[in-house]
């Protein structure tokens, strides 16, 4: 038998990222184009299409069991990216259907985190697990839920907003329209503003200070790492909001794991101790000392395009 | 072929019910035992084994596919029930070996609040449902959940403690020994409990006065059905609780319906109301308007055992 093949194409807010990959989840080719800069989501799909069709021939099409899709605001059950904030297009993108009609393969889409959480349970650091709870701290803070061996999608195919569960009840507004979102603290976004909120309000001494009004999560944590005590108290203090929120996470799924991907993942120690801390200070008795932190282990190019090629198999 | 049948066991704090349940959710034959008042646990399950021998040679042994069981702090996978604090036998009683070996069928065991969801799935109000949350409000609050059509059990078998969310931060000393958990508002006792604590700091006039130190839930809905403000409200209150834990629950799982079942959902819209309202006000924009309140649509007495028998099926 010949061997058999799946497209990942990675949607992100500035570049697309596509690769071909084998069943044992080694890519064979890869590639990007921009996500931006076209004027329909029609002429975005066909430069994806035309950037395929050389790699499809290669391989020979029938040996090709289909294209996975991960993207922003992406819906599994109708294939649609819906009202994406980081994307061109507005309103709701059938772009299965596009995709399938101009690369004459059969194409699933899902959202990017529930992407990376299959890319995980397939290749990475999830592997074999049925339970787990795969974290995307980024600007944002996304999950993919894994229960029983499946994703959780939801009647809608909506399910897994964790960043959106409120961690501070009337905190900070949130670009959903709510205020308190867990992703308004847990994230890159969400550790630069409590630096900058921070050093508005307290007097103490800190190298933070001199980048006041342009601190990032890589500042914070490049100043923290010389001991710098305001940038430590930072990550403790997202440590601890992540942590008591993913107690009560914890509470509905009861995953074996929690698996840490994304920028912000890579601050490691500084922020994955804290959270540690306060989310087995505040698990019911039942769950202590149960969920392991993992770091993901896919890498940070590839782990898009794993998990969105995943899909397929 | 003949008939197949499955035998329901559910074991309350008090009484132990079980019944004869046929394929379509008939109960053909029931009855019940006190749960209470034996030396052992094994001399419970010898009572229990006794009681249904006479309904097993009735429809002959071969006919009957096997006793599902339903239980506070159970386990499904171990078939344990772990440190009931409801319960006379503390530690761990493998119950299901032991019914095994005293009734000669097959035992699967889950926990109430699940066989509950389990029931309703298959002979209920989610009929036909593959994602929706099942509330079991009583003493304390129970949640089934179900995504994919399957119950989450988690990597442990103690998935779905809604109840144990923290919905008020360092709010009400729960008996698990954290604070703020859901069910010390959104329970019979939490009703009473927002009564009687209201009571010593208000001055309004209450028809609830008279109760003041005795009020249950039941005090509650009745003084509130005169139109008693101060009743009204606490019910208000528990549903704005309630609402807005739910709405963080549903950026979770994203389910279609939520099922209410207990004693306290007994008092319908005069909670359900609010805690609709609430929970909509505090949803993610993506979920609003999406997700039902059903009402079990399983009589009380006939719920518990036909959600356990389920769990044979």
């Amino acid at each position: 038998m010949e061997q058999q093949y799946a497209l990942g194409i990675d949607i992100g807010g500035t570049n697309t990222v596509y690769g071909l990959v084998d069943r044992k989840g080694r890519i064979i080719e890869q590639g990007a184009i921009p996500t931006k800069g076209y004027n329909s989501a029609l002429q975005y799909v066909k430069a994806i299409a035309k950037e395929l069709q050389p790699i499809i021939k290669k391989v020979k099409r029938q040996n090709i069991k289909g294209i996975g899709m991960g993207a922003p605001s992406a819906n599994y059950y109708t294939g649609e990216i819906v009202n994406a904030p980081n994307l061109d297009w507005q309103g709701v993108i059938p772009i299965t259907k596009m995709l399938r009609e101009e690369s004459g393969l059969e194409v699933v889409l899902t959202n990017d985190a529930n992407a990376a959480a299959i890319g995980e349970m397939q290749y990475g650091a999830a592997k074999g697990m049925k339970d787990f709870i795969m974290l995307t701290l980024g600007t944002g803070l996304g999950t993919g839920i894994v229960a029983n061996g499946q994703l959780i999608y939801g009647h809608d195919g909506f399910a897994g907003e964790v960043g959106h569960v409120i961690a501070i009840r009337d905190g900070r507004d949130c670009n959903c329209g709510r205020r308190g979102c867990l992703e308004r603290y847990a994230s890159a976004t969400g550790v630069a503003m409590t630096a900058e909120k921070w050093l508005d309000v307290r007097t103490d001494k800190s190298l933070l200070r001199d980048f006041k009004g342009k601190i990032t999560s890589k500042t914070v944590y490049d100043i923290a790492l010389t001991g710098d005590k305001l940038a430590l108290e930072v990550f403790d203090y997202t440590g601890m909001i992540l942590g008591q929120t993913l107690a009560d996470i914890v509470a509905v799924t009861s995953p074996e794991a929690i698996v840490f991907f994304g920028g912000l993942a890579k601050a490691g120690d500084l922020l994955l101790k804290p959270t540690k801390k306060h989310m087995e200070q505040n698990l019911l008795h039942l769950y202590k000392g149960k969920v392991s932190f993992l770091h993901s282990q896919l890498p940070d190019t590839e782990a898009a395009i794993l998990g969105a090629s995943a899909l397929v198999w």
